[in-house]
Protein backbone atom coordinates (compact mmCIF):
# COMPACT_ATOMS: atom_id res chain seq x y z
CA UNK A 1 0.00 0.00 0.00
CA UNK A 2 3.09 2.49 0.48
CA UNK A 3 4.35 2.01 -2.58
CA UNK A 4 1.13 2.78 -4.22
CA UNK A 5 0.82 5.96 -2.09
CA UNK A 6 4.29 6.74 -2.93
CA UNK A 7 3.57 6.39 -7.00
CA UNK A 8 0.20 8.55 -6.73
CA UNK A 9 2.28 11.32 -4.97
CA UNK A 10 4.98 10.87 -7.90
CA UNK A 11 1.99 10.95 -10.28
CA UNK A 12 0.50 13.92 -9.05
CA UNK A 13 3.48 15.80 -9.25
CA UNK A 14 4.34 15.05 -12.66
CA UNK A 15 0.66 15.96 -13.74
CA UNK A 16 1.17 19.42 -12.27
CA UNK A 17 4.35 19.78 -14.17
CA UNK A 18 2.80 18.66 -17.57
CA UNK A 19 -0.23 20.37 -16.67
CA UNK A 20 1.78 23.91 -16.02
CA UNK A 21 3.90 23.35 -19.09
CA UNK A 22 0.79 23.43 -21.01
CA UNK A 23 -0.59 26.41 -19.50
CA UNK A 24 2.99 27.58 -20.58
CA UNK A 25 2.68 26.90 -23.90
CA UNK A 26 -1.48 27.93 -24.08
CA UNK A 27 -0.76 31.36 -22.56
CA UNK A 28 3.38 31.60 -24.69
CA UNK A 29 0.93 31.87 -28.15
CA UNK A 30 0.73 35.51 -26.95
CA UNK A 31 3.98 36.25 -25.86
CA UNK A 32 6.12 35.44 -28.84
CA UNK A 33 6.78 38.42 -30.90
CA UNK A 34 8.35 36.26 -33.68
CA UNK A 35 5.38 34.00 -34.19
CA UNK A 36 2.36 35.92 -34.86
CA UNK A 37 -0.50 33.84 -35.54
CA UNK A 38 -1.13 35.83 -39.15
CA UNK A 39 0.92 37.87 -41.35
CA UNK A 40 1.12 40.12 -43.90
CA UNK A 41 3.03 42.72 -45.48
CA UNK A 42 0.74 45.80 -47.37
CA UNK A 43 2.03 48.68 -48.96
CA UNK A 44 0.40 52.42 -48.23
CA UNK A 45 0.00 55.15 -50.91
CA UNK A 46 -0.88 58.51 -50.10
CA UNK A 47 -1.28 61.04 -52.88
CA UNK A 48 -2.02 64.59 -51.49
CA UNK A 49 -4.41 66.59 -52.77
CA UNK A 50 -2.63 69.96 -54.54
CA UNK A 51 -5.87 71.70 -55.93
CA UNK A 52 -5.47 70.01 -58.98
CA UNK A 53 -5.13 66.23 -58.65
CA UNK A 54 -8.67 65.35 -57.71
CA UNK A 55 -8.51 62.13 -60.06
CA UNK A 56 -5.89 60.83 -58.68
CA UNK A 57 -5.75 62.27 -55.08
CA UNK A 58 -6.55 59.67 -52.09
CA UNK A 59 -5.54 62.31 -49.08
CA UNK A 60 -6.70 65.78 -48.36
CA UNK A 61 -5.18 68.31 -45.69
CA UNK A 62 -7.70 69.10 -43.18
CA UNK A 63 -5.77 71.82 -41.14
CA UNK A 64 -2.69 74.16 -42.25
CA UNK A 65 0.43 73.65 -40.25
CA UNK A 66 1.04 75.99 -37.66
CA UNK A 67 4.22 78.40 -37.22
CA UNK A 68 5.42 76.37 -34.66
CA UNK A 69 8.81 74.93 -36.66
CA UNK A 70 9.46 74.13 -39.81
CA UNK A 71 8.37 70.76 -40.20
CA UNK A 72 4.23 71.04 -40.47
CA UNK A 73 3.53 71.16 -37.49
CA UNK A 74 -0.11 70.77 -36.93
CA UNK A 75 -1.37 69.57 -40.68
CA UNK A 76 -3.75 67.14 -40.21
CA UNK A 77 -3.94 64.54 -43.46
CA UNK A 78 -7.68 62.46 -44.05
CA UNK A 79 -6.37 59.60 -46.58
CA UNK A 80 -8.44 56.82 -47.95
CA UNK A 81 -5.60 55.65 -49.52
CA UNK A 82 -4.77 51.85 -51.74
CA UNK A 83 -3.14 49.24 -49.79
CA UNK A 84 -1.44 46.58 -52.73
CA UNK A 85 0.72 43.11 -51.96
CA UNK A 86 4.05 44.78 -53.96
CA UNK A 87 4.85 48.02 -54.12
CA UNK A 88 3.46 49.54 -57.13
CA UNK A 89 0.94 52.08 -57.08
CA UNK A 90 -0.93 51.02 -59.93
CA UNK A 91 -0.88 47.23 -58.48
CA UNK A 92 -4.64 46.47 -57.65
CA UNK A 93 -5.34 47.36 -54.30
CA UNK A 94 -6.07 44.46 -51.83
CA UNK A 95 -7.76 47.05 -48.89
CA UNK A 96 -7.90 50.41 -47.98
CA UNK A 97 -6.71 52.23 -45.09
CA UNK A 98 -9.32 55.41 -43.70
CA UNK A 99 -8.08 57.28 -41.35
CA UNK A 100 -5.60 60.56 -40.50
CA UNK A 101 -2.49 61.78 -39.60
CA UNK A 102 -0.46 64.45 -38.64
CA UNK A 103 2.80 66.18 -38.44
CA UNK A 104 3.59 66.47 -34.36
CA UNK A 105 7.27 67.87 -34.54
CA UNK A 106 9.07 71.21 -34.32
CA UNK A 107 12.90 70.25 -35.53
CA UNK A 108 11.95 67.34 -37.90
CA UNK A 109 9.42 65.34 -39.71
CA UNK A 110 7.82 63.20 -37.14
CA UNK A 111 3.81 61.99 -37.45
CA UNK A 112 1.10 60.62 -35.99
CA UNK A 113 -1.40 58.18 -37.29
CA UNK A 114 -4.89 56.35 -36.59
CA UNK A 115 -6.78 54.31 -39.21
CA UNK A 116 -8.84 51.34 -40.40
CA UNK A 117 -7.93 48.78 -42.77
CA UNK A 118 -10.72 47.76 -44.64
CA UNK A 119 -10.96 44.31 -46.58
CA UNK A 120 -13.52 43.99 -48.60
CA UNK A 121 -12.63 40.50 -51.12
CA UNK A 122 -12.75 36.67 -51.60
CA UNK A 123 -10.19 36.21 -49.20
CA UNK A 124 -10.35 38.65 -46.75
CA UNK A 125 -14.15 40.58 -45.20
CA UNK A 126 -13.33 42.85 -42.40
CA UNK A 127 -11.18 45.57 -40.69
CA UNK A 128 -8.39 46.23 -38.48
CA UNK A 129 -7.61 49.10 -36.34
CA UNK A 130 -4.35 50.71 -35.97
CA UNK A 131 -3.12 53.79 -34.02
CA UNK A 132 0.15 54.50 -32.91
CA UNK A 133 3.25 57.30 -33.32
CA UNK A 134 5.26 57.53 -36.53
CA UNK A 135 8.62 58.34 -35.46
CA UNK A 136 9.38 58.91 -39.40
CA UNK A 137 13.58 59.47 -38.02
CA UNK A 138 13.59 55.84 -37.37
CA UNK A 139 13.92 53.49 -39.96
CA UNK A 140 11.24 50.93 -38.89
CA UNK A 141 8.31 52.22 -36.12
CA UNK A 142 5.95 49.87 -34.64
CA UNK A 143 2.00 50.83 -34.55
CA UNK A 144 -0.13 49.35 -32.45
CA UNK A 145 -3.11 46.72 -33.95
CA UNK A 146 -6.22 47.88 -31.50
CA UNK A 147 -9.02 46.02 -32.50
CA UNK A 148 -10.41 44.09 -35.47
CA UNK A 149 -13.72 42.90 -37.12
CA UNK A 150 -15.04 40.15 -39.03
CA UNK A 151 -12.58 37.80 -40.20
CA UNK A 152 -10.20 39.53 -37.79
CA UNK A 153 -12.81 39.85 -35.18
CA UNK A 154 -10.69 40.63 -31.83
CA UNK A 155 -7.18 40.68 -32.93
CA UNK A 156 -4.08 42.64 -31.69
CA UNK A 157 -0.73 42.97 -33.31
CA UNK A 158 1.91 45.17 -34.19
CA UNK A 159 1.94 47.58 -37.38
CA UNK A 160 5.44 47.55 -38.13
CA UNK A 161 5.98 50.93 -40.61
CA UNK A 162 9.05 51.11 -43.11
CA UNK A 163 9.28 54.55 -45.24
CA UNK A 164 10.37 53.57 -48.93
CA UNK A 165 12.87 55.42 -51.08
CA UNK A 166 10.59 57.22 -53.11
CA UNK A 167 9.03 60.25 -51.80
CA UNK A 168 7.62 62.84 -54.07
CA UNK A 169 6.04 65.96 -53.04
CA UNK A 170 2.86 65.32 -52.71
CA UNK A 171 3.50 60.92 -52.95
CA UNK A 172 4.71 58.89 -50.29
CA UNK A 173 4.80 55.03 -49.95
CA UNK A 174 5.00 53.18 -46.46
CA UNK A 175 5.73 48.96 -45.90
CA UNK A 176 3.21 48.33 -43.41
CA UNK A 177 4.07 44.90 -41.72
CA UNK A 178 0.81 43.50 -39.90
CA UNK A 179 1.60 41.03 -37.36
CA UNK A 180 -1.40 39.59 -35.45
CA UNK A 181 -0.98 37.95 -32.20
CA UNK A 182 -4.09 37.07 -31.32
CA UNK A 183 -6.67 35.29 -33.84
CA UNK A 184 -9.83 34.23 -33.04
CA UNK B 1 1.84 -4.34 -11.27
CA UNK B 2 1.68 -4.72 -14.59
CA UNK B 3 -2.40 -3.92 -14.70
CA UNK B 4 -1.87 -0.38 -12.35
CA UNK B 5 1.25 0.76 -14.45
CA UNK B 6 -1.63 0.14 -17.56
CA UNK B 7 -4.06 2.09 -15.60
CA UNK B 8 -1.92 4.95 -14.70
CA UNK B 9 -1.47 5.34 -18.67
CA UNK B 10 -4.89 5.17 -19.14
CA UNK B 11 -5.48 7.61 -16.17
CA UNK B 12 -2.98 10.02 -17.66
CA UNK B 13 -4.11 10.03 -21.28
CA UNK B 14 -8.08 10.58 -19.89
CA UNK B 15 -6.95 13.32 -17.49
CA UNK B 16 -4.86 14.91 -20.29
CA UNK B 17 -8.21 15.35 -22.13
CA UNK B 18 -10.15 16.38 -19.72
CA UNK B 19 -7.74 19.52 -18.64
CA UNK B 20 -7.45 19.87 -22.76
CA UNK B 21 -11.28 20.25 -23.27
CA UNK B 22 -11.40 22.56 -19.95
CA UNK B 23 -9.09 25.10 -22.09
CA UNK B 24 -11.55 24.95 -25.08
CA UNK B 25 -13.83 25.79 -23.16
CA UNK B 26 -12.08 28.58 -20.91
CA UNK B 27 -10.91 30.15 -23.92
CA UNK B 28 -13.74 29.64 -26.53
CA UNK B 29 -14.95 32.23 -23.74
CA UNK B 30 -13.29 35.02 -26.17
CA UNK B 31 -14.58 32.79 -29.49
CA UNK B 32 -18.13 32.66 -29.97
CA UNK B 33 -19.09 36.12 -31.64
CA UNK B 34 -22.76 35.11 -30.68
CA UNK B 35 -22.16 35.09 -27.16
CA UNK B 36 -21.07 38.21 -25.74
CA UNK B 37 -20.41 38.36 -22.26
CA UNK B 38 -22.30 41.71 -21.68
CA UNK B 39 -24.37 43.60 -24.39
CA UNK B 40 -26.74 46.75 -25.23
CA UNK B 41 -28.04 48.76 -27.85
CA UNK B 42 -28.07 52.28 -27.52
CA UNK B 43 -29.34 55.18 -30.16
CA UNK B 44 -26.81 58.01 -30.80
CA UNK B 45 -28.27 61.53 -31.39
CA UNK B 46 -26.32 63.96 -33.72
CA UNK B 47 -27.34 67.55 -34.00
CA UNK B 48 -24.84 69.79 -35.76
CA UNK B 49 -24.18 73.27 -34.92
CA UNK B 50 -25.39 75.48 -37.80
CA UNK B 51 -24.44 78.65 -36.10
CA UNK B 52 -27.88 79.59 -35.00
CA UNK B 53 -29.29 76.50 -32.99
CA UNK B 54 -26.52 76.62 -30.33
CA UNK B 55 -29.10 75.83 -27.45
CA UNK B 56 -30.17 72.13 -29.01
CA UNK B 57 -26.52 71.27 -30.86
CA UNK B 58 -24.74 68.67 -29.90
CA UNK B 59 -21.85 68.25 -32.23
CA UNK B 60 -19.73 71.12 -34.35
CA UNK B 61 -18.11 71.25 -37.14
CA UNK B 62 -13.93 72.04 -36.69
CA UNK B 63 -12.59 71.82 -39.98
CA UNK B 64 -14.23 72.65 -43.55
CA UNK B 65 -14.84 70.06 -45.90
CA UNK B 66 -11.75 69.96 -48.84
CA UNK B 67 -12.41 70.47 -52.66
CA UNK B 68 -12.09 66.42 -53.21
CA UNK B 69 -15.18 65.53 -54.43
CA UNK B 70 -18.66 66.58 -52.85
CA UNK B 71 -19.23 64.08 -49.91
CA UNK B 72 -17.45 66.34 -47.27
CA UNK B 73 -14.12 64.81 -47.62
CA UNK B 74 -12.06 66.19 -44.81
CA UNK B 75 -15.42 67.49 -42.44
CA UNK B 76 -14.29 66.83 -39.25
CA UNK B 77 -17.17 67.11 -36.32
CA UNK B 78 -16.41 67.33 -32.39
CA UNK B 79 -20.11 65.53 -31.10
CA UNK B 80 -20.91 65.37 -26.98
CA UNK B 81 -23.87 63.41 -28.56
CA UNK B 82 -26.91 61.59 -26.19
CA UNK B 83 -27.34 57.62 -26.05
CA UNK B 84 -31.10 56.56 -25.63
CA UNK B 85 -32.02 53.42 -24.81
CA UNK B 86 -34.94 53.64 -27.64
CA UNK B 87 -34.73 55.64 -30.48
CA UNK B 88 -36.69 58.97 -29.63
CA UNK B 89 -34.11 61.78 -29.42
CA UNK B 90 -35.54 62.94 -26.03
CA UNK B 91 -35.60 60.26 -23.76
CA UNK B 92 -33.36 60.37 -21.18
CA UNK B 93 -29.91 59.69 -21.95
CA UNK B 94 -28.32 56.34 -20.47
CA UNK B 95 -24.68 58.12 -21.28
CA UNK B 96 -23.05 60.84 -23.25
CA UNK B 97 -20.94 59.69 -26.91
CA UNK B 98 -17.99 62.40 -26.55
CA UNK B 99 -15.67 62.20 -29.64
CA UNK B 100 -15.28 63.08 -33.29
CA UNK B 101 -16.14 61.95 -36.91
CA UNK B 102 -14.81 62.91 -40.25
CA UNK B 103 -15.76 62.66 -43.66
CA UNK B 104 -13.39 60.49 -46.03
CA UNK B 105 -14.08 59.58 -49.53
CA UNK B 106 -14.55 61.05 -52.72
CA UNK B 107 -17.45 59.37 -54.47
CA UNK B 108 -20.13 59.30 -51.45
CA UNK B 109 -20.53 59.30 -48.05
CA UNK B 110 -17.88 57.32 -45.68
CA UNK B 111 -16.68 58.44 -42.18
CA UNK B 112 -14.61 57.79 -39.81
CA UNK B 113 -15.00 57.69 -35.78
CA UNK B 114 -13.41 57.48 -32.53
CA UNK B 115 -15.12 58.17 -29.26
CA UNK B 116 -16.12 57.49 -25.35
CA UNK B 117 -19.03 56.27 -24.59
CA UNK B 118 -19.82 57.77 -20.86
CA UNK B 119 -21.82 56.52 -18.26
CA UNK B 120 -22.56 57.65 -15.48
CA UNK B 121 -25.84 56.29 -13.76
CA UNK B 122 -26.95 54.27 -10.71
CA UNK B 123 -26.65 51.48 -13.22
CA UNK B 124 -23.49 52.09 -14.84
CA UNK B 125 -20.42 54.25 -13.77
CA UNK B 126 -17.41 53.72 -16.77
CA UNK B 127 -16.23 54.46 -20.26
CA UNK B 128 -16.16 52.23 -23.10
CA UNK B 129 -13.62 53.74 -26.56
CA UNK B 130 -14.50 52.67 -29.57
CA UNK B 131 -12.95 53.11 -32.95
CA UNK B 132 -13.05 52.58 -36.62
CA UNK B 133 -14.54 53.33 -39.99
CA UNK B 134 -18.05 53.85 -40.47
CA UNK B 135 -18.53 52.51 -44.20
CA UNK B 136 -22.14 54.07 -44.51
CA UNK B 137 -22.37 52.23 -47.78
CA UNK B 138 -23.41 49.32 -45.88
CA UNK B 139 -26.23 48.63 -43.94
CA UNK B 140 -24.37 47.70 -41.09
CA UNK B 141 -20.76 48.28 -39.86
CA UNK B 142 -18.47 47.29 -37.12
CA UNK B 143 -16.25 49.23 -34.91
CA UNK B 144 -13.75 48.29 -32.35
CA UNK B 145 -14.48 48.22 -28.46
CA UNK B 146 -10.69 48.71 -27.60
CA UNK B 147 -10.88 49.79 -23.64
CA UNK B 148 -13.06 50.33 -20.85
CA UNK B 149 -12.51 52.10 -17.79
CA UNK B 150 -14.89 51.62 -14.44
CA UNK B 151 -17.81 49.09 -14.95
CA UNK B 152 -16.32 48.25 -18.20
CA UNK B 153 -12.57 47.87 -16.94
CA UNK B 154 -10.29 46.24 -19.75
CA UNK B 155 -13.25 45.25 -21.80
CA UNK B 156 -13.11 44.45 -25.83
CA UNK B 157 -15.74 44.01 -28.16
CA UNK B 158 -17.52 44.85 -31.40
CA UNK B 159 -19.81 48.16 -31.73
CA UNK B 160 -22.13 47.54 -34.66
CA UNK B 161 -23.44 50.35 -36.29
CA UNK B 162 -26.76 50.94 -38.18
CA UNK B 163 -28.00 54.06 -39.81
CA UNK B 164 -31.61 54.62 -38.88
CA UNK B 165 -34.69 55.90 -41.60
CA UNK B 166 -34.40 59.34 -40.32
CA UNK B 167 -31.08 61.74 -41.51
CA UNK B 168 -32.24 65.37 -41.34
CA UNK B 169 -29.62 67.87 -42.30
CA UNK B 170 -28.45 68.97 -39.47
CA UNK B 171 -29.65 65.85 -37.52
CA UNK B 172 -28.59 61.98 -37.81
CA UNK B 173 -29.52 58.75 -35.97
CA UNK B 174 -27.13 55.36 -35.29
CA UNK B 175 -28.09 52.64 -33.66
CA UNK B 176 -25.03 51.07 -31.67
CA UNK B 177 -24.90 47.64 -30.79
CA UNK B 178 -22.36 47.12 -28.38
CA UNK B 179 -21.15 43.41 -27.71
CA UNK B 180 -18.32 43.05 -25.16
CA UNK B 181 -16.37 39.77 -25.48
CA UNK B 182 -14.20 40.19 -22.62
CA UNK B 183 -15.49 41.22 -19.21
CA UNK B 184 -13.80 41.55 -15.81
CA UNK C 1 -9.27 -3.41 -6.31
CA UNK C 2 -12.39 -1.83 -5.37
CA UNK C 3 -10.34 0.79 -3.04
CA UNK C 4 -7.92 1.17 -5.61
CA UNK C 5 -10.79 2.63 -8.17
CA UNK C 6 -12.10 4.73 -5.41
CA UNK C 7 -8.82 6.73 -4.61
CA UNK C 8 -8.70 7.09 -8.29
CA UNK C 9 -12.15 8.68 -8.31
CA UNK C 10 -11.00 10.93 -4.98
CA UNK C 11 -7.94 11.57 -6.81
CA UNK C 12 -9.78 12.74 -10.22
CA UNK C 13 -12.18 14.77 -8.47
CA UNK C 14 -9.06 16.69 -6.87
CA UNK C 15 -6.50 17.03 -9.51
CA UNK C 16 -9.93 18.30 -11.24
CA UNK C 17 -10.11 20.67 -8.48
CA UNK C 18 -6.40 21.76 -8.25
CA UNK C 19 -6.48 22.69 -12.18
CA UNK C 20 -9.69 25.03 -11.88
CA UNK C 21 -7.95 26.90 -9.49
CA UNK C 22 -4.83 26.85 -11.44
CA UNK C 23 -6.97 28.33 -14.55
CA UNK C 24 -8.42 30.71 -11.41
CA UNK C 25 -5.21 32.16 -10.36
CA UNK C 26 -3.83 32.37 -14.37
CA UNK C 27 -7.17 34.15 -15.29
CA UNK C 28 -7.23 36.64 -11.79
CA UNK C 29 -3.63 38.21 -13.06
CA UNK C 30 -5.68 40.16 -15.19
CA UNK C 31 -8.45 40.74 -13.03
CA UNK C 32 -7.71 42.75 -10.24
CA UNK C 33 -7.63 46.43 -10.36
CA UNK C 34 -5.17 47.36 -7.57
CA UNK C 35 -2.34 44.77 -8.81
CA UNK C 36 -1.24 46.25 -12.34
CA UNK C 37 1.84 43.78 -13.77
CA UNK C 38 3.73 47.34 -14.27
CA UNK C 39 2.67 51.07 -12.84
CA UNK C 40 4.80 54.05 -13.50
CA UNK C 41 3.17 57.88 -12.42
CA UNK C 42 4.42 60.99 -14.64
CA UNK C 43 3.97 64.41 -15.10
CA UNK C 44 2.75 65.91 -18.46
CA UNK C 45 3.58 69.26 -19.14
CA UNK C 46 1.56 70.83 -22.08
CA UNK C 47 2.88 74.47 -23.33
CA UNK C 48 0.66 75.87 -25.78
CA UNK C 49 1.82 77.48 -29.07
CA UNK C 50 0.79 81.47 -28.47
CA UNK C 51 2.40 82.91 -31.70
CA UNK C 52 5.98 84.22 -30.01
CA UNK C 53 6.75 81.18 -27.46
CA UNK C 54 8.12 79.17 -30.41
CA UNK C 55 11.23 78.01 -28.34
CA UNK C 56 9.32 76.67 -25.09
CA UNK C 57 6.03 75.41 -26.75
CA UNK C 58 5.56 71.75 -27.09
CA UNK C 59 2.02 71.80 -28.75
CA UNK C 60 -0.37 74.11 -30.77
CA UNK C 61 -3.93 74.27 -31.69
CA UNK C 62 -4.43 73.12 -35.36
CA UNK C 63 -8.41 74.13 -35.44
CA UNK C 64 -9.94 77.53 -33.71
CA UNK C 65 -12.94 76.59 -31.29
CA UNK C 66 -16.67 77.00 -32.66
CA UNK C 67 -19.27 79.25 -31.20
CA UNK C 68 -20.82 76.35 -29.23
CA UNK C 69 -20.57 77.08 -25.87
CA UNK C 70 -17.71 79.47 -23.88
CA UNK C 71 -15.72 76.37 -23.18
CA UNK C 72 -13.24 76.16 -26.26
CA UNK C 73 -15.55 73.72 -28.10
CA UNK C 74 -13.96 72.12 -31.21
CA UNK C 75 -10.30 73.30 -30.23
CA UNK C 76 -7.83 70.83 -31.38
CA UNK C 77 -4.34 70.53 -29.85
CA UNK C 78 -1.57 68.92 -31.62
CA UNK C 79 0.80 67.92 -28.37
CA UNK C 80 4.31 66.69 -28.34
CA UNK C 81 5.16 67.24 -24.29
CA UNK C 82 7.55 65.92 -22.30
CA UNK C 83 7.03 63.51 -19.54
CA UNK C 84 8.69 63.71 -16.06
CA UNK C 85 8.88 61.65 -12.92
CA UNK C 86 8.33 64.57 -10.32
CA UNK C 87 6.13 67.61 -11.19
CA UNK C 88 8.87 70.14 -11.97
CA UNK C 89 8.83 70.73 -15.87
CA UNK C 90 12.67 70.90 -16.52
CA UNK C 91 13.44 67.85 -14.85
CA UNK C 92 14.85 65.87 -17.63
CA UNK C 93 12.02 64.06 -19.74
CA UNK C 94 11.57 60.05 -18.99
CA UNK C 95 9.33 59.89 -22.44
CA UNK C 96 7.14 62.39 -25.04
CA UNK C 97 3.71 61.99 -25.19
CA UNK C 98 2.70 62.83 -28.71
CA UNK C 99 -0.72 62.96 -29.86
CA UNK C 100 -3.88 65.32 -29.68
CA UNK C 101 -6.74 66.65 -27.32
CA UNK C 102 -9.67 68.56 -28.01
CA UNK C 103 -12.46 70.39 -26.15
CA UNK C 104 -16.01 69.13 -26.30
CA UNK C 105 -18.49 70.60 -23.92
CA UNK C 106 -21.06 73.66 -24.08
CA UNK C 107 -21.12 74.00 -20.81
CA UNK C 108 -17.74 73.61 -18.91
CA UNK C 109 -14.56 72.54 -20.05
CA UNK C 110 -14.10 68.90 -21.16
CA UNK C 111 -11.65 67.15 -23.20
CA UNK C 112 -10.46 64.12 -25.47
CA UNK C 113 -7.34 62.87 -25.61
CA UNK C 114 -5.72 60.64 -28.04
CA UNK C 115 -1.87 60.07 -28.04
CA UNK C 116 1.56 57.66 -27.99
CA UNK C 117 3.67 57.70 -24.86
CA UNK C 118 7.47 57.11 -26.60
CA UNK C 119 10.04 55.85 -24.42
CA UNK C 120 13.75 55.81 -25.11
CA UNK C 121 15.84 55.38 -22.54
CA UNK C 122 18.40 53.04 -21.40
CA UNK C 123 15.36 52.15 -18.82
CA UNK C 124 12.59 51.60 -21.39
CA UNK C 125 12.45 51.49 -25.24
CA UNK C 126 9.22 51.37 -26.54
CA UNK C 127 6.02 52.99 -27.21
CA UNK C 128 2.40 52.79 -24.69
CA UNK C 129 -1.36 53.99 -27.13
CA UNK C 130 -3.86 55.91 -25.02
CA UNK C 131 -6.96 56.88 -25.75
CA UNK C 132 -10.46 58.04 -23.83
CA UNK C 133 -12.32 60.48 -22.38
CA UNK C 134 -10.81 63.53 -20.25
CA UNK C 135 -13.92 64.76 -18.00
CA UNK C 136 -11.92 67.95 -16.31
CA UNK C 137 -14.79 68.02 -14.01
CA UNK C 138 -13.76 64.86 -12.20
CA UNK C 139 -10.95 64.58 -9.76
CA UNK C 140 -9.63 61.40 -11.51
CA UNK C 141 -10.38 60.21 -15.13
CA UNK C 142 -9.71 57.13 -16.70
CA UNK C 143 -8.41 56.39 -20.09
CA UNK C 144 -7.88 53.21 -21.94
CA UNK C 145 -4.36 51.82 -22.32
CA UNK C 146 -4.76 50.32 -25.92
CA UNK C 147 -1.77 48.79 -27.36
CA UNK C 148 2.05 48.81 -26.77
CA UNK C 149 5.13 47.92 -28.56
CA UNK C 150 8.99 46.89 -27.81
CA UNK C 151 9.22 46.88 -23.65
CA UNK C 152 5.24 47.50 -23.92
CA UNK C 153 4.28 44.62 -26.31
CA UNK C 154 1.02 44.17 -26.99
CA UNK C 155 -0.30 45.91 -23.18
CA UNK C 156 -3.36 46.56 -21.91
CA UNK C 157 -4.57 48.97 -19.38
CA UNK C 158 -5.87 52.08 -17.45
CA UNK C 159 -4.46 55.47 -17.29
CA UNK C 160 -5.49 57.85 -14.20
CA UNK C 161 -4.98 61.34 -15.12
CA UNK C 162 -5.23 64.25 -12.02
CA UNK C 163 -5.21 67.64 -13.10
CA UNK C 164 -2.90 69.92 -11.18
CA UNK C 165 -2.69 72.34 -9.49
CA UNK C 166 -0.79 74.84 -11.27
CA UNK C 167 -2.83 75.77 -14.84
CA UNK C 168 -1.39 79.14 -16.42
CA UNK C 169 -3.19 80.55 -19.77
CA UNK C 170 -0.73 78.61 -21.85
CA UNK C 171 0.81 75.43 -19.11
CA UNK C 172 -0.91 72.85 -17.95
CA UNK C 173 0.05 69.89 -15.82
CA UNK C 174 -1.63 66.54 -15.40
CA UNK C 175 -0.36 63.64 -13.38
CA UNK C 176 -0.45 60.30 -15.56
CA UNK C 177 -0.49 57.50 -12.99
CA UNK C 178 -0.19 54.34 -15.86
CA UNK C 179 -1.57 51.03 -14.83
CA UNK C 180 -1.02 48.24 -16.84
CA UNK C 181 -2.64 44.27 -16.25
CA UNK C 182 -1.16 42.78 -19.57
CA UNK C 183 2.61 42.80 -19.46
CA UNK C 184 4.48 39.93 -21.76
Amino acid sequence: MGRIVYKYVIFIFFSLLILNSFFIIAHSKNLDEKKPCKRFVLYYHDILFNGTNAANATSARVTNHTKLGNFNYGMLVVFNDPMTKDHHLLSPPVARAQGFYFYDMKTEYNAWFSYTLIFNSTQHKGTINIMGADLISEETRDLSVVGGTGDFFMTRGIATIRGDAIQGFDYFRLQMDIKLYECY
